[in-house]
This record gives C-alpha cells, sequence and structure tokens, in this order.
C-alpha cells in the first residue's frame, strides 16, 4: 500500500529448549515486519523434522494445535515476503527435504546472483527443482556433494554460491546458522540461559534482536560475516571456511527495514535514524512552523530533524492500523485516495503552516505526491519533503524486492523533476556522507548498491552456449 | 491485550450518495478505533432495506460482492465492541426490523440507562426481544406508539428512554440522526459536494470527523444535544423536541476513545492530548532524562509533557502491530509475557536512564505493572509513571464498557497503593482540574463520573414489585 | 440440481436426556433429506436457553466446541430449506426470544396461510418482525396474549393460525410439542428407555421415524392431529385444544419427501412407494426389456413396478454422490450437462433395449428430458416414462416449496404434450385413485390438493381496507 | 467409515480441448470415488505449466477463479486417498517439476514396488526428495538420464520401475499415457470429435470410461499393458518399449473399486458385479424371503443372488448421503453407532424374515457385525451373510491401501470363526472359481494376490548393506 521497498525475509532458530516451535513461533511474531506473505516453522523430534507452512501471518498460519504437532526441542522458522505473482505455498519456507544424510531444513534471508547458472548446471547433472526460489539450489548442491559430513557439504556447496545469505539450517541433530562472507543481512546470536530448568542453556539465532527480547534471550554476538555456527549436543563450535570478504552489511536495514528496537550491525536502529533525521537537517536545512513523520517508519528521521532545527515535531499524520486482509477500493471519485486507508493528517496541526515532512525514501513517488496533497488540502502553507536516504537508483540484487529501474523515479528524474511530481515546495535527500555519518557507531563498511549502483557482487550473465553441447 | 475501558460503538450514515454502501464502508473503517467485534451496513434501495453484518474487522467482514449487495443512494453503518460473553452476531448492529409502517434500521452509540424497566414493560404488553442489546427497546417504543408518523414514533420513543445515545435511523425515505439531551457521546453532520455529479449535495453524520477526511467529505458542524436531524427528499430538516437538559460529553473520548485527527465536541483531539500531557507535567513534575509514551494512545500526552518539562521525548517502546485473529500465549515461563506481544523497549533509549512513562490511564495496573517491569530489565535506573487523566472509581453508564468497581485499581487503592503494585518509583494522576483546563476550549460541561462518581443521569432501580400485581 | 419439489423443514426435540444436544444433532442429521438450507439446535440448561445456528449442512454447521457449548438435558432442533432468494442466516430456527413469561424458543416445519394478515395486525398493534418466516407471526401471538400460562398463551395463539404446523418448542421448563388440527405434516413420539441411566426415560419428537433409529429411540406414536404435548418434570401430559378437523396429511410425503426408513401417517414409505409402482404398472402396463428408476428416490417404485409386471429390474443410472458445495457448471458445450453432474446410464444394460423409466414426480420436465436424451445417446430403442404420482398441477400452501403454477408443466400442457416435450416414446402418470389405493393402509384422508387443486385450508385475501382506518 | 479397502487414485488428462482445465474438473469429478483425500489439475499454456491442488473433494477444491488460472489446451488431473498419516498438500498431485528438459507433470495411479531400493540409490547420487510418494522416484529417474528426448528418458526410467503404474504425464508439449506391462491398473483411451469445432478432435485419457460419458467423448479402446501412448501436435503415436508381461489386472477393481457404469478391462463393471452375485448364489444358495444389499456397493451382487435365487430383492437399507465433512461420534451409548451414521434398516422390510445380507467383501469383519446386530434389533428372524468374493488374505502391493495382514480377519481366522465374529446365522464367501466365471468374459488372467497370496510381482527387499561400501 505504500511505495516502499520489501524486505524479503527473516529467520529463526532454537536448539534445545523443552518449547522450540513456541519460541519459534513468538520469534517470528517479531520479525513479521520482514516477511508478511507466508511463514513456516520446522522442529526436530526424535530423528524426523515435522513442519508447518502457511500463506499470511503468523499469527493466522499457526494454532494451538498446528504447533503442538511440532514437537521437539529444537526448531527453525522463517517468514516471508514476495510480490504477488510468485506468492505460493510451495514456495513457503522452512524448505524440508530428504537426500543421502537424511533429512534437512533450510530457511534464506537474501539473494543467490548466481543461482540460475547453478541451476541450468544442476539440472543438466540430474537435479529436479519443485519451487522458483533460489535457496533450492543451495540444498541441490548440497546433495550431490559426495562428502560424508553434513558440514562440509554445506561449506563446499557455499563455497559455489554468490550472494547474501543469513541461513539457519535444521538437521535431526544440529541446529547450523551461517552469514555469507559479505554479511549483507543481519544475524544474530542469543542465548536462553537454563531454558529447560535443567541446567541447559537454549541458544537461539535470528535476523533481529528484537526477536530476542520478547523471548527474554539475552542478544550474545552477532553471527560474523563468512561464519558458520553449529550447535549440536556437543556445544556450539564456530568456523569460518570462506575466503575472506569485505564486510558489507545492507545499509537500507538501518535506514527502513530493521524494527527500531532491534541491535544490528552492532548499533540500534532507531538511534541510527534519529542520526539520519539530524545529518538531514544539517544537509537540507529549512525554516519552517512543524516538523512531520510519515508513520511509522519515517518518525525516527523526523524526531531527529526537529532535535536538530529546533521546529517543533508533530505527529500530524494519524495511522490506521485496522486495515485488514482484504480493503476493498471504492468505485466513488475520491481524490488521492489510496494512502488514506492508512494516513490521515491533523487539520488543526497542519492548517496555515509550514511544514516540513520527513520520510525514510521515495521509491516511485506515488505516495509522496498523495501525502502532499492531502497536507495542501488540510491547509499546509508551505510542504518541504525531506527524505532520510539518498535517492535510490538501482535495484537491489542481495534480497530486497526492488522494482525495475524503469520505475524507481530517482533513476531517472533529476531533483526538480520530482519536486515537481510531487508537487513539494522544497525536496531534500540526505547524501551518501551524511548516511556514512549516521551508521559511523557500526564500523562497517555498508553495500551502498540502491544510492550508488556500485555492486559489491557482480551478478553473472548465463553463458551463451549451452553448458553440454 | 491492553488494559483499558474499551468503547461500544461507532456509527455512521450517508443519504443521496451513489455509492452509498461504499462511503458507509470506508467511514466504518475509519471508526473502527470505536468497535472491532462486529460491523454491519444497511442500505435503502427502491423502498427496501437490506444489510449484511459480520464478526469481526469491517475490513474482514465486507467484500466486493457483499457490497454490490448493498444497493441504493442510502445506507448507515455500525462498528461494535463488546466484552466476549455477549459477542454473538444477533447483537451486531445495525439493526433492522419490519413494524407497522414499514422497514427500519437503528445504529446505536450509548447505552440506556433504564432499558430493562422498559424492557419488562413492553414484554408485559407483548413485545418480545431477541438480542441482549438495549437498543431494542428504542424499536419496539416505536412499534407500540400509534402515531401514524415515524418521526412523532421516535421522539415519543425517546422521551421515554434515559441516557446515551447517538443514534442513526435508516428508513425507506430518510435518513435521521439523533443525539441525546446530554450528548454523551460524539455525533457529526458533514455534506459531500455534488456528490453524484448531478448538482445535489450528500450528507452524512458520523460518530468522529476523521470518518469525513477518507471520503472527502466537509465538516459542517456538531449535531447538537437533543437534536433530531431528518434527511429525506425535501432536504434536511432539524427539531429539537426535548426538554432542555446540561450539554455533558463524555470527557474520556478526549482522554482516550476518540482519534487524534478528529474534533469532536468543538476540540481537535491530538491538540487537547497534547495539553493534557502539559498540565500533567504542571501538576507533577519530576527530573528526568527521558519521556517516554505507552504507544500509541499515550503518544501525544507524553509529547505535551516533554515539551512543558523541557524533558526529550523518544518513542522508547516499538509497539507490534501484526496481531492477527488469534494470537497464541505461549506455555513457556516468559516473565511479564502479556505486554510484550504488543511493546518491547529500545534499551539504547532506556539504560541507564531516568525515564517518565506518560499513559492515559490505568484500569487494573496489571498492564502498567508489565510495562515498568520490561523497562527496568531494560536498564531504566529511576522510572515515573504519569498518567494523563485523573483515578478511575467508578463504572460509565453511558455507553463505555468498564470493569465493575472491584477491578478498577483506583477505586479500592490510594495512590501509595498503586505506586507499589505497579513498581514506579513514582506515580503521578492529572487532576481533574488539570482535565478541565485542558478542555477548556470546548466550552461543554462535560460527565466525568468515571473520575468523580458524580453521574447526570441516575440509573433507576427497576421496582420491587411486579408491574401489574 | 434435480427438478423436484423441496421440503422446507424437519424438527426434533427431547427432553431429559444427559446429551440433549448430541442426541438433537443426531436427530437432525437423520432429517437432513428434509432441509440442506440452514440449521439450529437450542438447549436449556439452568433456566436459560443456548443456540448455534449455520448455514449448510448439519455436519458441516457442528463441530465438537459448538455442542459443548449446548448443555442442557433438554433440546430442540430444525434443518430448513429455502429458495436461495431468502436464504439468510436470519431465517435460521429454532426462533429464540425473550417475552414476558421468558424465553422461548420454536421449531416448525409447515406453512401458515393468514401469515400476512396476522402480520400486519400485529403491526398495527406495536409487534416488530425481525424475519420473513411465518413462524414468528406464532410466538408475537403467543407475547401479545396476556394470560400467565405459557400453554394457554400457546392454543390461544395457535387458535388464530390456520395452516400447517408441525411444531416443537422449548421453554426453560417444557419441551412442547403440537401438530395442526389437519395433520398436514408428519411428527412423531418416541422414547429412550432409561436414557440417563438413572431410572428415568428421555422423551422425543421428531418429523420422521427415522431420527429414533439412530439415537436408539423407540417409536410410540404419532403425535395426533390437533394434539399438544407437554413434556416436563411431571410427566407427559396430552391435550386436544382445537376445533376437531378432518385429517388430511400431505400424501406427497409419501410419494417424495420421507425417508424410506421411516413410518409416517401409520405406514412405512418404502412399502408404500413400491405399491405406487405396482400401481403404475396396472394403470400404464408397456411391453419392455428393463425397468429402470430415476434415483435415488424413483427406485422403490420402480422394483414395484417391475414386480408387478414381471419385466426386470436394473439400476441402469448410477448417481454420483460427491457433488460438494460449489459444483462449478463447465462453459464447454456438452449436451444434457446438467443432469450428467449426478446421473450417468450404463450402457451395458440400456443398449438396444425397450426401457421403462420411472420417476416420482414431473414438475418442469427438464430433467426428464434430460434423463431421456441422455440414455438414448446410450443407445436405448424405446423409453417408456413412468411416474409413480398423478400430475402436479397446483402449488402447495402447507409447508412445500412449489414453483409457480405457470412453471408445471402438467399444469399447462395435457399428457401429449408432455410427452412431446420430454420426448418420451409414452409417458404414464398414476392416477388419484392408484395412489389411493397404494396408501389404504395409512387409513387417512389425505391432501392432494397438488395433483387436484381441491385445498383443504382456503388462503385467505388480505383485506382491501387499511385495518383501522 | 466402512470397513473397505481403498483405492488411492484416478488420473486423467485430455489434449487439444480449448477448455482442457474444466474438461479435466469434470473428470476427477467422476473419478472423485477412486480418492477423496486431495485432488489437483496442471495445465500447459505457452510453455509453461500451472498447478492447483488441494485437500478434500474436486467440487470444493475448485472454484471458478482457479480454473481460471489454469489456462491452455491440455491438461492432466489426479484424485487421491491415503491414510489420514500421510495425508498431506505435498504429496497431492499431479506432482510438477523442473528438470533439465523443461517442466514435467505426472499423475500416478499404482505403486512402485522397488521404490525405496531406487530412492536410497537416487540419494545416493545427489537427488533430493520432498514428498512421501513413490511417484517422486520416477521423476528423479529421468531427470538424472542424460538422454536428449523425454520419451526415451520416460522409458528408460520405467524400464527401472518395478509394480502397478497407471500414468498421465503432460509437458508443454505433449501429453502422455503409460500403463505398466502387467496393466494392473485400468487406463482407456477416449475422443471428444471437433472438440474445439475446428475439425480437430481431443484425445482425452482416465482411470474408468465414466469420466468419458460425463464430457461426451466416445471411448476407444484400452491403453494396453506395456504401452506408452503419446499424443502431440503431429498426432498420437503409441510404442510398447518394455519386456512383454502377463496381463494381469486387479481383479478387485471388478469387485469394489471401479464405478458401475465404467467399462474396464473389456467388460462392464455392473454386469460383472450382478454375474459374482449370480456366481454367489451357485457357491451358496439358502433359503429366505429377502436378499438386501449392504448399498451401494453390495447392491449390483444382491441383484444377482436375488435373481439367480428367485427370493424377493429389497433396498432393507437406507444409506444417508449427508455425511459432511466433520461428523462429530456422540458420546452418548448408542448401540453400534459406527455403522447407523451410513445405514438404517426398515424395519417393515426385515421383521420377522430370514434375510440375506450381500456384500462385497470384509475387510476387518467389524462392519458386517454392526450390520448384523442393526438388523436383528429391527426384527430380522435369521441372517445370512453373503460375499461376492473371496476371503482377503493378503495385503496388495500394486496400489491399494490394504491394512496389515494382522488386521486382516480372513488372514487369521476360519469360516466359522468369522461367523460366530460378526454374529451371523451362515456366512458364505464366493469362491475363487466363481470370481473367474463371473470375469470371464474380460479374457484377462488377473491379479488375485488378495485372495490368494500369489504375488505376480515380488516385492524386493532393500539390500543388507550399505549400496556404496
Amino acid at each position: 500500500m505504500f511505495d516502499k521497498f520489501n524486505d524479503e525475509c527473516g529467520v529463526f532458530g532454537v536448539y534445545n529448549h523443552p518449547e522450540a516451535a513456541n519460541i519459534t513461533y513468538l520469534g517470528l511474531y517479531s520479525l513479521q515486519h520482514r516477511g508478511q506473505e507466508s511463514a513456516g516453522i520446522v522442529s526436530s523430534n526424535e530423528g524426523k523434522l515435522r513442519s508447518h507452512k502457511g500463506m499470511g501471518l503468523v499469527a493466522d498460519i499457526f494454532h494451538k494445535k498446528d504447533l503442538a504437532r511440532l514437537p521437539g526441542k529444537s526448531a527453525i522458522g522463517h517468514v516471508r515476503y514476495s510480490t504477488a505473482g510468485e506468492s505460493h505455498i510451495k514456495n513457503a519456507q522452512p524448505f524440508v527435504v530428504e537426500y543421502s544424510l537424511g533429512e534437512i531444513a533450510i530457511a534464506h534471508n537474501g539473494n543467490i546472483v548466481n543461482a540460475q547458472i547453478l541451476r541450468d548446471e544442476l539440472e543438466a547433472y540430474g537435479s529436479i527443482f519443485q519451487s522458483s526460489m533460489d535457496t533450492e539450489v543451495i540444498v541441490h548442491l548440497m546433495a550431490t556433494s559426495n562428502d560424508s559430513k553434513l558440514i562440509r557439504r554445506l561449506t563446499s556447496a557455499l563455497m559455489r554460491v554468490k550472494g547474501a545469505y543469513s541461513l539457519v539450517l535444521l538437521s535431526n541433530k544440529k541446529l547450523i546458522a551461517v552469514r555469507d562472507p559479505n554479511g549483507f543481512r543481519p544475524l544474530v546470536l542469543g542465548r536462553i540461559k537454563d531454558a529447560g530448568r535443567d541446567g541447559k542453556d537454549s541458544w537461539v539465532v535470528a535476523s533481529e534482536t528484537c526477536a530476542f527480547e520478547i523471548i527474554d534471550a539475552e542478544y550474545v554476538r552477532d553471527v560474523e560475516p563468512g561464519e558458520v555456527i553449529i550447535i549440536d549436543e556437543y556445544g556450539l563450535k564456530s568456523i569460518k571456511p570462506f575466503a575472506e570478504a569485505k564486510y558489507t552489511p545492507c545499509v537500507f536495514e538501518f535506514i527502513y527495514f530493521a524494527r527500531p528496537d532491534s541491535r544490528i550491525f552492532n548499533a540500534n536502529v532507531y538511534t541510527v535514524r534519529k542520526r539520519l533525521g539530524a545529518e538531514l537537517y544539517r544537509d537540507h536545512p529549512v525554516e519552517a512552523d512543524v516538523v512531520l513523520p510519515v508513520p511509522d517508519s519515517g518518525t525516527p528521521a523526523a524526531m531527529g530533524y526537529a532535535e536538530a532545527s529546533g521546529i517543533p515535531f508533530e505527529m500530524g499524520m494519524v495511522r490506521n492500523h485496522y486495515v485488514g486482509r482484504t480493503f476493498i477500493e471504492p468505485q466513488a471519485e475520491i481524490r488521492h485516495f489510496g494512502v488514506k486507508i492508512k494516513l490521515n493528517p491533523i487539520r488543526d496541526i497542519v492548517a496555515g503552516k509550514r511544514v516540513v515532512v520527513v520520510d525514510d525514501s521515495i521509491v516511485r513517488g506515488t505516495t509522496s505526491q498523495k501525502i502532499i496533497k492531502m497536507l495542501r488540502n488540510a491547509g499546509a502553507s508551505e510542504i518541504h519533503m525531506r527524505i532520510s536516504s539518498p535517492p535510490t537508483i538501482s535495484p537491489c540484487y542481495y534480497g530486497i524486492d526492488t522494482p525495475n529501474k524503469e520505475e524507481l523515479i530517482a533513476a531517472n528524474h533529476d531533483l526538480a523533476d520530482i519536486n515537481d511530481y510531487i508537487t513539494s515546495d522544497t525536496l531534500g535527500y540526505l547524501s551518501i556522507e551524511g548516511v556514512y555519518r549516521a551508521v559511523a557507531e557500526s564500523g562497517a563498511s555498508f553495500c551502498d548498491a540502491c544510492f550508488t549502483g556500485n555492486y559489491v557482487l557482480a551478478r553473472p550473465k548465463p553463458p551463451q552456449l549451452a553448458l553440454f553441447g
């Protein structure tokens, strides 16, 4: 409904907890913002994996009886976003298969850039594919290896894979967490002390720390780029089998995707977002009467902008959270209707005022245009749009669902054009330098390809000749 | 899930709109915060009323085909809250009946204090009741009158009724809006100019002005206390058939129920809430590092408190809006679990800080206690609870679902006890004088029975003797 | 899907059974053939009635938890058929109301011919109607009486009512069964000995005896025409408060509606149907190779025809019972598709044969036409249609859903025309005398208005003048 | 609910029909008796396969919009039965995968006896399995071949497979039908002349001819044992690539599984069943008053028994077809409840009579026992049980879901014991010679392993040593 990039997944895993499926349910519920299309949980019990998956929200997919059918002390889970066309239960994760070493389940956040090449090659050697997910490639690579050890199969499979992956795997005996060498997507490790009241701790992994809070787990550390963590009855073991690479986590996680209460990449998201707002003021100051966020994602940056500028901050647009599953668009000619389903300005705050509106990003510009019209109808005398990130000019290949370049307004138009299109009085984007000042605390170098077009990993083209002519 | 009073209803009506049912759908969607248990729409077409009702959220109850089955240019709608025990489709409104003058539909926000007495009497004279709603009484009083005019039947019925009622009625020819002489519940009148592109305006009535924004209707004025507005092919007519009474709208609408972007009782809700926060600081200042709201309802008051005090305002707790229909409580021993489903503190904001937490009210105290524990676990060094309303000591008889007096913590405990129970360092409630300073702009006298026990209208006791001995 | 008359209801009641709701569920399940649109159960427990109703089949409406919410030792239930237009949950029965004597639930099989007049009058005196069911009239008549005793209210209400009614009522203390003075619809009384293992019997009433078999109840006797049976803690009491009338049960119950294993009106349905078939042969003999029923309802008559004629009986058409809820009509041009969803001929039985096809009735003729074409395609050399009832020429006013006279093929066409239309080689309907020979065992005089137009009770016309001018 | 063997599947395919998915829907609907657990359809359109599958009945799984999403002129479909434990959407067929030659969909009726060995081997070489279906093995064998032609891959895959398979496959270009060399399961070929009104015919394949009748297709011939039929734009091609084997179709298809109106194995099922009944009388004559079938499957044999014996045939038990999805077992102590949900005797037919009850088979004996008790309660003076097949003593490995040998009453008890257990006065099973006389028309040799233990194909034991030591 909003004009945003969409995240593609959240992953979760727990080892040695008497209520592993329940804990995973809670973890996924906290990660729901990372994907609302489908969700699934797989548990391991007495040498057998069991799974339950469905389309929709975690709290609607899992009922008591479903969780009761997922016994065992280890489990992994997944929430998924995808575009409508590919939305299908067969693409829901975790992906569970049987292969020569037994059963394995895998949950993946990220995107594999050489998936099609690997898929063509695997098919040429006899593999069959049942989904359109690139994740399936990883499992086939593991299956076609002839190593007798699961971990060696996994690492040699991943050595062939290029791209972004924060993975959680579950076998009958082990919980495994892997983060790609560049560490594109977040992945954190936590612990629940004495989870079963038997003196033994429980280990948890999750996309974000917000999944730890709801289950009273303590954050231990990030899973490191290129790290494979293996948890089994002998405890936790860490290996780093891959060639070292530059640590380039996704900066957009700070700007929009992650939950404000999470710590990712060594910094708190909310605090970073406020700093982005403060930097935005430094880049693009303006005289105005009031600063409004586009809620909920623009709120921290707007607060940062207001604090830096001294202009009063107001929650001047109210968001309706009761959207339900199937909102019906009315036929009536109602101006700029789309955004009204979710947002409504407060006339008393806006009327006659010079307004700064802070949002985190502009993708196509359509929502911004509607918001500005709505605020003008509510009586705003001036509207200054401020965006707490640089113009988005390039699609993401590392796990974010972005539109084609043609649809990205900033890829094809300059600032003046965009300002005209969205009808703001002035428009200011945060500079890339401003972003880096705001995230400096993290210490990473970051992937910023969506702003710069500088891709850390090239996307290989499939070969022109048939593979086996 | 939160420890709040619950509103019982929102009403909506539209006359002379080519898409009356669609418009009502949007109106109800905007009033969803006033009731999430059931909803219904009735339209009038060619002398016949048609209705669709269901349990749940507006956006889940109505699908395209349902709205298509509600033709006609007038419609009314209703959203309802009720306690679980009485939750039943047969109590969903609008209530539609056939009686001697034809069909009539009624939607009611409020509560009738002499309903049981009237019901006993009506049954004694032969009426049958199919629901447990007091609204049914009004229709029976209309039906048992022998006046030949609908409006006279309605007004003579209402003369026998004591209590709170903002009503919207629909007959084959008329849309009628009524507000009780005390004007307990809000009810506003609006207009959509040239709605059908035929030069004719459309009239709308709604519980709050936020329902006008989504349909591009302009706010005309409040329906006045004791006013009956009749809209039909001859235009809009207003009568005031009842004895005049003191105008005592519900002050709690400002404190908690109404949506911040609404104007009710001649004032904007958000602005009043910020003032309540400022008054709260005047009543209960404290030295602290940060002011946090309990989101979403406590946010404006916290902003007002922060502005008045100069203490920085932070969105230090994140609310999860993906709750779904059937969240499962885990068995795991997770501390203060209940509130974690919806709220999580941001450690980086809270740790080591002296925190002021602003909420709009405390009902039982259970949620406050959990929030405070959660904040202490996140490292808060001091926690000062500030409530932007006086202690709630008495139940409401005018349309709000309040617990029994025994469950209202402030009805049975003094401030020190409550502070002990919720484990805050200090606790401060806004004084009733502070409330009145904050709502002065409205100019009304207000019902404050929940804070003072001063009931505007007594609740009559059913007679001891049988009615017809 | 088939071109048949549709029954409108089945009723059931049980008194003093530890599992009253479960027993009612089973009873309704056995009466499902009498109505598949909606069903409901009301139980009485500790002075309070509880109900559950839904649209669809009994086995789909009631789940364990629903039955568990219907505690108590007495219950009544209802299954309903109705035409699509009026299909609505608010018309589902039992109908439950509160009135001056407390709560009452009513379940009705039949039709009241003076309902509209009574309804107009009741509305004129202040009653409101919430459904389009004539049953609601009975309850209003009871409510507007000023007698202090339930039974006297009921009998005086029924004295004003003309029409067909087999009723089961439930109050907090009593189970009441009533059959109209003409006894149009069946109603039987049964007993479960020592149902609760406490030495006390349980009483049951039902539309047909087939509902007794599934619950191991013994058939005691028919509820007599004009009889009111009251069952309460003092036992079973019978009164006959109405003026005596001719006993004219519906002969069509024998021909089509009732289940073959039921005993109604003192005869077994299957046996009567076989005799109808034998009489049909006497009326319309033919030389042929094989007798086929239109299954399932035509089977016994076809067997009777075959036995009487000596022509071999074959189940030469197979019926598909897996129809599901929402069969989709294909677009493809498939000849005489409609009936193929349910019926398919066996070529090996039909090819080259002179076939007698026995059905119980013809309403519009469309199904017969399709069946005959289907049989010709399967190679039948001659097709002789035989109908085990006379031509249906008049609609029913006593509880059967019949089409308008214009749609009844036999009301507007003679035998030759119908034979032409359905394309049979010969066509023979059973004579009314043949019907009476077949049902002679019952001893009743029977209503045969659908065949003769002789209505036992006239359908009063609403007065031309307003009731109270 | 009944004590029967369960069939495992029905398959259907259509090539070159403008409404391929609709036609498949109708075909599956006619084959519903072969499997009620899940169903699916895959269509081929512009080089892309699309599928829709679900749990439950065909008419409930497919709605208009689902069929509209299956465009194209070719389609295949499948209905499946399976035991509760393995019931899962991931086992629903057709099975659709992508492999090196593109996409392929497969629908399978039968059972592969060396599936586990092949699976172990395939996994050892890198295949992963996502279901527990043996059908998946066939696709993996095709994928791991390195032949460039689909048909050669299929035939070489099937050369490695032992067991029963009637297969329908769909690629982007071809519809393929295969029947195993022994021809265990039926598979028939049909044609719809000028299906698209463009002069071109449409080809159809189905498990039984009853699927042809509903779509007005003509039966052409059986797919022969060991035959592979390939249908594509160049027309229909037939090859027989496998070593010839004895033609041993499943005799139980005639006894119970197939629909009476179908022709399978060159004979009509209804006619064969009547002959089985006549042979049964020859084997086990008895003096009695009436012959009753256990409906619906026992009806033709009972008619054959009645005709041969001259004892009158009566439909003396009524079957309730309104079972719905979730019938609730009552707690009440109701004698022999289970079978009453579906069957009820007609007292007037049974009371005082010497009854012959004809059923097609006895599996565990529990249903027979309940039926006999029910008939005795209805007054039968003698009950002679006659079974139109020999005692079932061995499980089926060729596609029928049979219980373990321990549960087969006849595997462990002699005739006298069974007669005692089910409490019949006398009990007679048809001899194997009687069966062969009845099916002689077919000309095949038949698999009768369930009666004799003579398995046509041995079930290989997995090797004791690991495959690649």
